[in-house]
């Protein structure tokens, strides 16, 4: 386990008034062992306490030969995995539960573990994670660096008569030339309206001049993520109103990063980028907030919106990404991952953000 | 909502003294309203209730203009969801909770929603999924139907010189090519030794004469999920205890296909392919159950092992998946996907397991 990461959470839990807590998250066990598991529906987790007496319950049927720092329960699917896991929790005390700790587990865990009270405090992992330390911020800057060469080469699949499914699949063979690990999430591509939704899967819509482009994509390498959108003009910007909302969208998001610095609070951001959109008459059109904590996970704890009232600390590192979507009509989104330094700021995807029509 | 099955939940639940529940597992909602959402770390639930005051909570980010047949609760990040969900919750009486549903939800709803209990009920959804009614039956041949035209075509693929992830990647394109929605899980690709762990993910290391080549792959088509697995052999069976192994693994996957009908115990049909297995001495090597049920899931609820003690029911469909791994040195395992139907069983992947030597 990394003793140092080990030690903040346990600091944070001791603020709780917590001396112990059941950890399920993988990434989150990930963060302190160096061990990534995907135990499906069996139960993975790590019990951390202040007395020392960690263990991590891992199914057998995950190899694990190598010594994770931490005494190892191992357990075959047939075997009362909850009852090993309730005979490590310390009784007549408050247990500490991690955010994702599913139901079937936590039901059982409530009756049978005689701790005296279930806290959520996965807030005191969160917390750690979202000030990344320099090993971490480096991991960062490679995954984003790995973004902006595979943005570059996915513009170039731009061109007569591709559907955005067929976009989407080329994405994942070229990330796999870039030599990443994998999407941090699935490739969103959409054209003209379906820009439109947040959500819209690649489909068998057919490029045509006019219409915008927009890429939302992320990469995972060394088990950190990318993220970051770009919107492209095929051919011809269509209309005023096409450029006015592609630049309100630029401008808002260069108004947010050109705010960021240590203390600034979380909501004043989200303000400077909102402010722009709204001037423009678009303010019902940012339907979501401006961005989200970003490291282990696409979507870490922590978020950049309008009751944030957090103050941006060094090492957090989160996404910009404010958007203008008219439904039926049109959808724009610029986004990058920044990162709070000791005195300032790092945009840490350098690909750019002029409107660009491709050919 | 499919108020068939809403029906057989409803009835299921009150047998647990259970008039009310939340629902979130997105494969839960499908299955109810035919809408499929991945909300990430958003609250995204369906709370049905003896009373009728069905109501569907959905985050604003959806974009969801069908009509569900039920009453859809909207809401934005910044709104308290949680409180909008507590609200429909009926005061005083026990509550049914999902058993994924994660603790970040299910701490707080059990402090703010007035229920006077908390019950794991997802066992009512399980079981009403666990017995595929036609439309489902038909869904799942079509994709076991898929998923043995792509194992032919992977065959191709195991050629000189080829490496794990190289094939994993091709499988992707032509799964794509085939029609299907996407993988029903990440497919695993492992030569020699690295079949021996159950986990292996597909690396870096090159096909060699006399290798295992085991594929443990499935498709999903609108909705449902395919999940087999074949082992070849490239060139040559390298000994006679290789020879041993696979025959045994395959005399083990079709003990256990003999004998499938209703009524049977799930753990006689584990007994069944594990004896076989025991016999030639090679118990302590399979590590793993022998089966587990699937649907809308590539793991839906239920197991075919040692200790699953409920019996065969029509419309159970559940893998057959043998293997025997002896670490360091070699892997089987073969896998297909079965059907009990009214009076026998219906095999549904018909790709040939007959011991194979790729050239």
């Amino acid at each position: 386990m990394n003793t140092q990461r080990l030690e903040s959470i346990l600091q944070k839990l001791e603020k709780q008034n917590l001396s112990q807590m059941i950890i399920s998250d993988p990434a989150a066990i990930f963060y302190l062992t160096g061990r990534y598991i995907d135990p499906g529906e069996r139960l993975y987790a790590l019990y951390i306490s202040r007395s020392g007496k960690n263990r991590i319950f891992i199914n057998n049927l995950f190899t694990v030969p190598e010594d994770l720092g931490v005494e190892k329960v191992r357990f075959s699917d047939t075997d009362d995995s909850i009852g090993l896991l309730c005979g490590a929790v310390e009784k007549g005390i408050p247990l500490g539960i991690d955010k994702i700790f599913p139901a079937r587990f936590l039901l059982p865990v409530i009756e049978r573990s005689g701790a005296s009270a279930f806290q959520l405090s996965s807030i005191c992992v969160d917390e750690a994670r979202a000030c990344k330390d320099e090993a971490e911020r480096e991991l960062m800057r490679e995954a984003s660096r790995l973004n902006d060469r595979a943005m570059a080469r996915f513009r170039g699949l731009i061109r007569e008569g591709v559907t955005e499914e067929a976009i989407a699949a080329q994405m994942a063979d070229i990330y796999r030339e870039l030599g990443v690990d994998g999407c941090s999430f699935e490739p969103l591509v959409g054209f003209g309206a379906n820009c439109a939704n947040g959500h819209h899967a690649p489909g068998k819509t057919v490029l045509k001049p006019g219409d915008t482009v927009l890429f939302d994509v992320g990469c995972k390498k060394n088990g950190y993520c990318a993220d970051m959108t770009r919107t492209f003009f095929y051919k011809k910007v269509p209309s005023e109103k096409h450029r006015q909302i592609y630049e309100t969208v630029r401008r808002a998001n260069e108004a947010a990063e050109a705010i960021l610095k240590p203390g600034v609070p979380l909501c004043e951001i989200d303000r400077a980028a909102r402010r722009i959109i709204e001037e423009a008459g678009y303010g019902p059109n940012f339907t979501h907030r401006l961005g989200h904590f970003i490291g282990l996970e696409v979507h870490d704890y922590g978020d950049v919106s309008e009751t944030a009232t957090a103050v941006a600390e060094p090492g957090n590192i989160f996404s910009i990404e404010p958007g203008i979507y008219v439904e039926g009509e049109v959808g724009v989104r610029i986004e990058d991952l920044v990162l709070i330094t000791e005195d300032g700021c790092e945009i840490l995807n350098s690909y750019s953000k002029e409107l660009d029509i491709v050919e």
